[in-house]
């Protein structure tokens, strides 16, 4: 079954001050929807503004990106909060990103977690109901974005909440269908080609490749790729063209 | 003219961490309407949530209480930010106190400003145009409260958004109905029967009294009591029970 | 045998701001050494140089109390810094603490480690050497506190660096002498004179006494004492006094 | 009269976590004095040490530079610090540069303000006596890098400190030998041909070169190049190698 359609993202919006990570105006001309980090991890109320703004102007769809309050770390770094601080720390992110995207006259759509939090939620059940807790807390109407076959998704479905799926073009994946850690060998692909090939087969099954080249069917929104380096927007670009040239077109899953 | 009702508000919320400022649950019982802090003078996503549970089962009325990016200096430390920057950091905070307040079950209703940028915000109009529009851009049906005589109420009033004039129970003021500066000898009150006596003659008359007995003529909604202190709790205490024998009834007025 | 003499010590310097922590000043009149918070967990500038004067006029020896950067946490959250990460951030700190106590006319003479950095270190080979590669790169003539049975204080003593062994004057101790978690009951002991009685015991054996009541012998140079709540002084001051009439003689180890 | 030798400086270290300013590495191939952040305005733990490190490998001397605890700002909003508050900041920072630099067994020899403070220092006495009371009270034998006709300078050399007087590449003067605020059209000299030839001009006269072409006869100990930006790396490759050209020898002050 070929899928016809379907939506890019990255986490854009994590510069801070004086401090610039990525090409964010760039990025957007590319993706079809932008994870913004809300300041706890990366980016501030101006970078934020700013980047709602250029999203507006570009008609790219916007969500909430919380990480755990660590800018030195880039939210990185798994902080042992307790659930239920895990719980009020997305809140707190989804409020602030909620506001600066309606000052920007672009409201945000969806909630997608960052980095060490993110991760620990996909695995963890308890994190997991924390994030979706804070997501129908303030505001039920958001979407979530989530990994495939991880908790957040599961619990999210369970739920009844809208969830996007989303499949990594650059990362590595397990035989059960999880991010190779960041800690082995090849779980970064850096191959603009192989990437760009594999996410091609990956759409067109609508299922995820394994480390070993096995097919894991599932439910698949959108494709992430990097946006805080410098070659993430010709990556991206690539990406996007070889998808479109397969036959797919790029549009926001909501 | 006697006014029959009055509300009482005091800015609470602005514990962080292990570091506790004021007894918030015994000024809980004593005040109608709670400032409180958005976790950038003050304030952190558990002291938020815990504030605004505990107000909701007080039934005391809250507000969002933002402030400049500055807990060491509390807020209190002038930084030059620009009227744009000033917008951006106080709709951001108003964004978190939404979602934190909305996770509380007890959603907030108004917007004071904090410290330094409340000041600045009372006397200069750029600064206060920057907060008026923050409130519209976020959520337009939040309610203002500004102090008597200052830019904030007259631009708010201008604009037709709901403004509630509030005075100050221990501060004193200038002839032309200002705070005096805290660098002036005599700029706070200290003795709570000349307070009590003070709040009781202004709420009766509707007028704000200056340092010299004069009596200003002024819409008149709330009473801000301190609530950061040991000694916070009696005074406040103490004012709202003379205010209650002098006939006046507290009410928030939200 | 009979210890004649004994140090007693406390964390100090942990207010930020506006936000207070403890009664410093009155707890310098009772231990005879001061670890000062270093401005990562708690502490600023400010406080720094206040506490290390106020050491100073009251003649109590003075240690740098470097943690982890977090300030909201107060240091207590096991963040997952790298061996290396630790190294560095614990030697920036012992600067900044040298260079505010010289400020204040009273330089440090040791280091002792705070929260959850301090506990990782006394049973954490790797971080352990961490901290003491830290001290002896910025100031090797820097004595080192460290709880008895612990890594810190067996590789301190391995690499000939001056340790002072510390015991607990109101923590539990295992049949290992180790503290008991603060996660178990009775971890942390209330009773003002059974806390007397066990430190005089503790004292007096030259013995850790365990929860069973079993007693170790080590190096015992100082008893920790809390500081930082409204009831440490009354309990501080209990203890020694009960010391001092048990015959033991208070004195700063250094 | 022409000087035959002098030093070129420039601000590293300034990156923060995951956040990268300049190309520091490159810039220690030719400069011949860092000014090394000290975490408060740009820098941390690990930065500092890895840029001291550097240092130490290319044999460039190194100093504390020193700024308002203002990450955000990078040290350029004017925060109305009392100058206590700015002696005391200046000492804890001073202190960890110290600590760091021993750690990558390179230490610092002298100090160098930063940002909004450096610029206040420069023009109001009492903050400049708060810089120097600063350095003073930490390590008397750190030298002092002041710019030309400021107070810095002017009270440093009247305490007998150590003092080398820096004019800066790329930036305007006025008549009296300061700089033109970057508020200024004009300020900011951005051909490197241009800026080359004044530097030489000004080097080889050992004067200050105004907006109106007059020379200032002034002490000249080094030449303050920027290293923030993209394009620094090849302009002050580009000023050095005209310098060179026109016979002066590039060498550290100290």
């Amino acid at each position: 079954m070929t899928k016809a359609t379907i939506d890019m993202n990255a986490d854009l919006g994590e510069s801070f001050g004086h401090y610039s990570i990525g090409d964010d105006s760039a990025m957007l001309d590319i993706v079809t929807s932008a994870n913004v980090a809300c300041g706890f991890h990366g980016g501030d109320p101006e970078v934020m503004a700013q980047t709602f703004q250029i999203a507006r102007e570009k008609n790219v769809t916007v969500g909430a990106h919380p990480g755990y309050p660590d800018l030195w770390g880039f939210g990185r770094r798994l902080i042992p909060f307790s659930a239920g601080e895990t719980e009020r720390l997305t809140a707190y992110q989804i409020g602030a990103a909620q506001a600066m995207s309606a000052y920007a006259g672009h409201p945000i759509t969806y909630v997608k977690t960052h980095g060490a939090m993110g991760n620990l939620a996909e695995r963890d059940a308890e994190v997991a109901t924390a994030v979706l807790n804070a997501i129908e807390a303030v505001d039920p109407s958001l979407a979530l974005v989530a990994g495939a076959f991880g908790e957040l998704e599961r619990l999210g479905r369970e739920r009844g909440m809208t969830v996007y799926t989303e499949i990594f073009a650059d990362r590595a994946y397990t035989e059960e269908g999880h991010l190779v850690s960041r800690k082995e060998p090849g779980a970064v692909l850096h191959d603009v080609n192989f990437v760009s090939d594999r996410v091609i087969r990956m759409v067109k099954a609508g299922a995820i490749e394994t480390r070993s080249g096995k097919m894991l069917s599932t439910q698949m929104d959108t494709i992430c790729v990097h946006g805080d380096n410098a070659a993430s927007v010709a990556i991206a670009r690539t990406i996007r063209t070889r998808l479109e040239g397969a036959g797919v077109t790029l549009k926001a899953f909501i």
